[in-house]
C-alpha cells in the first residue's frame, strides 16, 4: 500500500544549507527516540491503544442506529478546543464541501453546527435557525471535565430550547468522562444516554474515541475505517525503525528544526479538505508543547489561496519558519478553451485544474527551497477515512515524542487554568470571592487607551 | 464619538515588565513617525487619498441597479489574495453568518460564492452548485495585473459555462488595472463593463476601492459608510500627534515588539465577524513587510475558541509573541436558569452569553499580562461598516509605518515572483522552456521519502 508519502528532501542540508537538518544530528536524535519508543511500548500512552480497544464501538453503533431511525434534520455539537476540533476535521475532510448549503449535497444526513464558541451574535444566528425545528434536532454534548463554561451555558440554553418537543431524551447524548464530572450527574437526573472517553485519553488526543467518532457514526460515516487508518499507522510506527519510520523522522525534524530556532511551524495543505486537519493539529501541538518557555508556533496557510498572502513572507521574512506542505487531489475540472484571441492564456486551455493545483503546490516547493526555507511534504492519494484516521495517529505519536524531546509533559495544560478561574470569578462562581477581587483589582488599574 | 477603543495598557513595560515597551524608545519612535508622516502628507501614498476620492462610486452604483433590477441568485467572485481578501472580510463582518445557509437571512440577496482558490473538489463542487441556475448567476472578476493564472483559468470555465445563458453579458464585470492587462483585451473584444484599480493602489490595499466596495453594493451593503469611516480614521491620523495617535502608537509598538524578537504577531478577535478581518491583515502585514529578511508572522486565534487550542502556548510558551485582540459583541443571549440540581453551574443561570464572552476576553487579557505576554486590545462599540472602514485605514497606515521604521519597501512582492514562473513554465506557456526544463531538472533530484 502506498496511501502517503513523505518527502522530507528540502528540510535536509543538502537541499536547504545551514537553515536544513544535518544528517548527524538527525541520526543522533533518531537512536534517542527508538530508545524512547521501546521503552513506552512496554507502557503505552493510552491514546495508542486505542485503535486496537475500538472503545464503546458497539455502544455508538447502537446509539446512532437509533438516531439513524428519527430523521433528524439538525445535528448540533456542543463543544471546545479538543470536544469539536476532531469533528471538525472529519466533517471538514469527508463531506461535501457545501454539505449545509444543499439539500441535495447531504444524501438524507442532517446539516450539522459545532458550536465552538460562545459570540453571541453567532449563537443567536444558530439558535435562529434551528428553533424552527428543535423537534428534528439532535444534540451532541461533550466535555470531558464537565465543567467547561461555555459547553454548560450552551447546554443550559439547549436544554431548555429542546425541552419544548416530545422525546427530546432520544435525541441527547452526553460525552464525558467515565466517572467524574457534572454531566454524568445531569445524565442520571435526565435520563440521557452517555459515552466516554476512556481513562487517560485527554481531550486534544481523543478525535478516535466517542469524542470525534460518534458524530461521525451519526453522519452515517465509517468509523471502523477511521480506525483502521489509526491501527495501520500503529503497526507502521511499531515495524520500522529510524529512516524508515515516518512518525520518528517527522518529530525528529521538526524538533530539530525548533531546536535551531525555526521555532513556526507552517502547516499549509494544498487541500481545502484538510483545512480542518491544520487547525485540528494547531491544538494539538501547541497546547502540548507550549510550556516551560518552549515549545513551537504552529499557524495554518491554505494552498494555493496564501501563497497570495504569506509565501513572500516565508521566502523572503526571517528564516525562523519550517513549512510543513500537505497536498491531495484526485477530482478533475477541465479548463475549457476560451479567449482564443489572447495568445497569453493559451497555456492553460484544455488542462485541468488538477493539474495547475500541482503545478502551484510544486511551484512553491521549490520556490522555499531556492529560498533555503525547509519544508516537508506529505502527499497523499486520496482524502478518505483511512488516511485521515493514519494522519491522527502519526502526528499524536509526533507530538508525544517531541514531549519526550523537548522534556516536557504532552498531556496538561496548566497554563490555561488561571484565565478560566478569572472567568469563574468574574461571572460570580460562588468560592471564588477573592479572585474576583483580584480581577476587579486588576481592571480598575489607569488603563492607557487611545480612542477613535 | 467613541466608537473604537485602543488599550495599550499591557504592552508597556509597566504591565509586563522587560517583555513590554519601555517608554523611552515609544516616545523616540513615535517621534521618527510623526516626521515621517509629516513628510508623507506631502505625496501621501494612493491608498491615502481613496476616503476622499471616492474612486469610481458613480460607475459602482449604476451597475449594482442594475444587477439588483435582475433577480440574482448567486454572486460569484473570481479573484485571489487581494481580490478576495477585502470583500471576505466585508461580508464576514456585515452579512448574516449564515447567509449562505437560508434564504430568509438573506432579505432577497443573492448566496455568494468567493473563489479564492483552485483546488479541484472544492471548484467542483461550487460549479455544481452554481449550474442550476447559471442563468440568475452574477460574475466578478477581479484581477489587477489581469494575469494571475488561478483567476484566468477559473475566469476560462466560467465563461464558458455563463455563454449558454442568455443576457449573460449583463451579467459580468471585470475588475482591473485601468490601462494593462488581459482583462482589458477580454472586456473590449466580449463587452463587459470593467471597473478600475486607481494607479498605484496595489491588491492588499485595495479594499476601498472597486476591489471590495463593488461586491459590497451588489450584496446591498452601504459602501458610503464604509469609506466614512476610513475618511474618520484619515482624519483621526492628521489631527492627532504622537501618543494620541492610535496608527502612529499601534505602528511603534509592533515595530518596537518585533525588534525586540516578539516576531509572531498573534491577532486574536473576540468577534467572530472580524474572522475575515484577522485574514485580511495577515496579507496585510506579510506580503507588506516580509522581505529582506525581516518582517513579523501574523497569526490568527480566535476568541474564546483558541483559549482551548492556543491559550496555553500564548501564557507559558516562549516570550516571541505579541497578542492584538478585538472585542465586540451587542447581542444578548440569555442563559435560562436549568439543571437547579447541580449548585456548580448556578453561577451561570439567569446571566448572558455576552456577559460570559466578555469575561472570557478579560480573564485572557489578565492571564497573558500575569504571564509577561504582551497584548493591546482594541474594543468596538459595534461591527459597523463604519468601524470596518476605520479599522482598513488604521492597519493601512500602521503597515505602511513600519515599512518605514524597517526601512523596506511595503508596497512589492517580489519573493513570489519565481513560484509564479515556475508555476506557468510546468503548465507549458510559450517563452518559458528554459525555467520548465529547470523546474524539470530540481523535482528529478533523487528525493528522500518515507511511504506509508
Amino acid at each position: 500500500m502506498k496511501t502517503i508519502t513523505m518527502d522530507l528532501t528540502n528540510a535536509l542540508a543538502e537541499a536547504v544549507g545551514a537553515n536544513g537538518i544535518d544528517a548527524g544530528e538527525l541520526a543522533t536524535t533518531l537512536a534517542n527516540i527508538s530508545d524512547y519508543y521501546a521503552r513506552l511500548l512496554a507502557k503505552p500512552f493510552a491514546f495508542m491503544t486505542l485503535p486496537e480497544t475500538k472503545f464503546q464501538f458497539d455502544e455508538m453503533w447502537t446509539l446512532a442506529d437509533k438516531a439513524a431511525a428519527m430523521d433528524i434534520k439538525n445535528l448540533v455539537i456542543l463543544g471546545i478546543g479538543g470536544s469539536s476540533l476532531g469533528t471538525q476535521t472529519i466533517f471538514e475532510a469527508l463531506l461535501h464541501p457545501l454539505h449545509n448549503m444543499e439539500e441535495r449535497f447531504r444524501n438524507g444526513k442532517p446539516r450539522y453546527f459545532i458550536l465552538d464558541n460562545i459570540d453571541p451574535h453567532k449563537m443567536a444566528a444558530i439558535v435562529e435557525t434551528i428553533i424552527p425545528d428543535i423537534d428534528r434536532t439532535f444534540l451532541v454534548v461533550i466535555s470531558k471535565s464537565g465543567e467547561t463554561p461555555e459547553t454548560i451555558s450552551q447546554f443550559m440554553l439547549f436544554n431548555e430550547l429542546m425541552r419544548r418537543s416530545p422525546g427530546y431524551q432520544q435525541r441527547i447524548v452526553l460525552i464525558t468522562d467515565r466517572e467524574k464530572g457534572l454531566l454524568n450527574r445531569i445524565a442520571e437526573k435526565e435520563g440521557y444516554p452517555t459515552l466516554n472517553l476512556p481513562d487517560g485519553v485527554g481531550g486534544r488526543f481523543s478525535v478516535l474515541t466517542p469524542v470525534g467518532l460518534f458524530p461521525s457514526a451519526l453522519m452515517g460515516l465509517d468509523i471502523k475505517r477511521l480506525s483502521a487508518g489509526a491501527a495501520g499507522m500503529a503497526a507502521h510506527t511499531v515495524r520500522y525503525d529510524g529512516e524508515e519510520n515516518m512518525a520518528f523522522v517527522l518529530a525528529a525534524i521538526l524538533y530539530l528544526m525548533d531546536r535551531a530556532g525555526k521555532k513556526i511551524h507552517v502547516v499549509m495543505p494544498y487541500c481545502e479538505r484538510l483545512g480542518g486537519f491544520a487547525d485540528w493539529f494547531r491544538q494539538l501541538e501547541a497546547e502540548s508543547l507550549g510550556k516551560k518557555g518552549l515549545g513551537p508556533t504552529p499557524t495554518k496557510s491554505m494552498g494555493v489561496t496564501d501563497q497570495h498572502s504569506q509565501l513572500q513572507l516565508y521566502v523572503e521574512g526571517p528564516k525562523d519558519k519550517c513549512v510543513i506542505l500537505f497536498y491531495s487531489a484526485t477530482q478533475e475540472v477541465p479548463i475549457p478553451a476560451s479567449f482564443d484571441y489572447l495568445e497569453d492564456v493559451q497555456y492553460l486551455a484544455n488542462k485541468d485544474m488538477k493539474s495547475l493545483f500541482h503545478a502551484e503546490f510544486q511551484g512553491t516547493r521549490l520556490s522555499l527551497t531556492e529560498a533555503q526555507t525547509p519544508n516537508i511534504s506529505l502527499i497523499l492519494d486520496e482524502v478518505s477515512d483511512y488516511n485521515l484516521g493514519a494522519l491522527f495517529y502519526l502526528f499524536e505519536m509526533v507530538t508525544a515524542i517531541m514531549g519526550h524531546l523537548l522534556s516536557v509533559n504532552a498531556f496538561d495544560q496548566p497554563g490555561v487554568e488561571q484565565g478560566k478561574i478569572y472567568t469563574k470569578a468574574m461571572m460570580g462562581k460562588k468560592g471564588l470571592e477573592k479572585e474576583k477581587e483580584h480581577t476587579e483589582a486588576l481592571l480598575l488599574r489607569r488603563a492607557k487607551t487611545i480612542v477613535f
